[in-house]
């Protein structure tokens, strides 16, 4: 283990936090955020590097945000290990300066009623749905929609997700007051949707977004990894692969996205793997591309086991 | 006319007015913000004068939000007049320091791709609407939505308009950045949305609502009077008129709730206005009432020609 560096401050309250900003910004520094949900990576580190490259001092937060998850989904085992993740980033020079770590940021402690459950969105089965918030009935009721991106790639099997994404980050820009906030690639659609967020809102932050982090079998680091069996695991690299394969299909000439989907979806499935989605879209717009012409980006998302896995690559021709 | 006070600053660049905010918050003083569509009238003055009260410094924003109309609402007629606007502001006791007066708030001068219109809300009759940011395919895709609070009441005939208050509301709290917000009861559920969508993310700002400023007729003041007919002014009365009447049934101790709507219906339906609600809510959850047991708020919209006229009573029982 690396030296131990600074111990940062851990801040649990949003008001405090608010009034640690407020004091920073007073002095005319400015405030990198990293968001995050805990069980912290390689990947969540290199953002942290960023963060100290930009800005004066570095928050990040460790929240699993009810908002994002449905119910049926893995709110309740997403894996967390906050005093391990508290060591990683005192071992990391330069450490950070806060750590916030509310408890839940969906509860007002006011006396405003609370409302019964709004299902307001609609799955692909045609059902309505959730999120963890509403289920408990919180009260909560605003929520920012990125209407057009949320839907297609991880949006169509998690209809609630990237709802949930965009108000967790307007909250947290609205406690922490960031100017420069990092968030990786490998969640390209939730980057994506960040950043038309922040602009459409005239949010005063710059997001950043930070290089796939992967392991040297070439696995994009996820905290969700921890979860698969050395089976699975194995059978996963079949998604960075076929993208690297890909990859280099494309730069030797091949422009038909439908074969070069075929292709990938035939590698993963005969690995082991249930694929969600693998789509070649547009790096703006997220719009699928039948024939590359511009900068693309290669999303996948697949099931090995019980953990579904996403993966992409940046394609720029 | 009274004394000329202090000219306002007219910004129209919002990176110009968050460098404003953020020179006068480096100063340690306050910022209070009368959001405005313009054509201002003594419920707007009334609302700066609470401004006065509590913050260091006023800013007043003129801005017709595209995003709050249809494509088939009245956003080409909304009555304007800049100068005389100016004129009011700067015969006001104390003045106003910043008139925000943006162009286009959806304007993001960058290169991102436009999207198509995306129609996301669904109207009265099942059909799919949009608002007049999205007919022109401005690119812009994200909404803020109260999604309980904007679907009764004026949301029930105009779909897209809470969604487009709530999404300019959340833009000015970025732009301007301020400790205060001043709203007026007249329109009430637009009030309640702001605060609610003020507490669900997390904004540092507290949202004011300021009493309903009547003429001396009684009819509530709105921009929109100036369209009135004399006749068609006289006929509006029968609002202010069967309200008030209601209070004070409601303090005679009537609790009926369908009686007491019937009652107002019928006196704004025999003076020539067209019904569009007459409902009785609960202050806080905007949920209708069978009886009167709380604070509840009774709120009318009705057609005068071609005029749709708000006005509202809180009833504290």
């Amino acid at each position: 283990m690396a030296t131990t560096n600074k111990e940062p401050e851990i801040i649990t309250d949003k008001n405090q936090m608010r009034k640690w900003s407020r004091a920073i910004r007073s002095q005319g520094m400015t405030i990198g955020l990293v968001p995050t949900m805990g069980y912290l990576h390689e990947g969540h580190l290199s953002l942290i590097n960023e963060s100290h490259k930009r800005a004066n001092v570095t928050v990040v937060s460790i929240y699993v945000n009810p908002g994002q998850f449905s119910p049926s989904e893995d709110l309740s085992t997403y894996p967390s290990d906050f005093h391990g993740d508290l060591l990683k980033l005192m071992a990391l020079p330069g450490g950070v300066d806060v750590v916030f770590h509310p408890r839940d940021l969906y509860d007002y402690k006011t006396t405003t009623t609370s409302s019964n459950v709004n299902k307001d969105i609609i799955d692909e089965k045609g059902g309505r749905v959730v999120s963890c918030v509403e289920e408990r009935g919180a009260g909560h009721e605003t929520w920012v929609r990125v209407e057009k991106f949320e839907k297609g790639l991880c949006g169509k099997s998690r209809p609630v997700f990237f709802r949930g994404v965009a108000t967790v980050v307007a909250k947290l820009f609205n406690i922490v007051d960031p100017d420069f906030a990092f968030f990786g690639k490998k969640d390209y659609q939730q980057l994506r949707i960040v950043q038309r967020m922040t602009r459409d809102l005239d949010f005063a932050v710059e997001v950043i977004g930070s290089e796939i982090k992967r392991d040297s079998d070439g696995l994009a680091l996820s905290s969700r990894n921890v979860h698969l069996s050395p089976e699975e695991r194995e059978k996963a690299l079949s998604i960075n692969r076929s993208l690297f394969r890909a990859k280099s299909t494309i730069e030797k000439g091949q422009v038909n996205c439908k074969e070069l989907r075929d292709s990938v979806i035939q590698a993963i499935s005969e690995a082991g793997g249930k694929i969600d989605y693998a789509e070649i879209v547009d790096q703006e717009s997220l719009e699928a591309v039948e024939e590359i012409k511009s900068p693309v980006v290669f999303c996948i998302a697949a099931w090995f086991g019980k953990v579904r896995l996403i993966d992409n690559m940046e394609i720029n021709v």
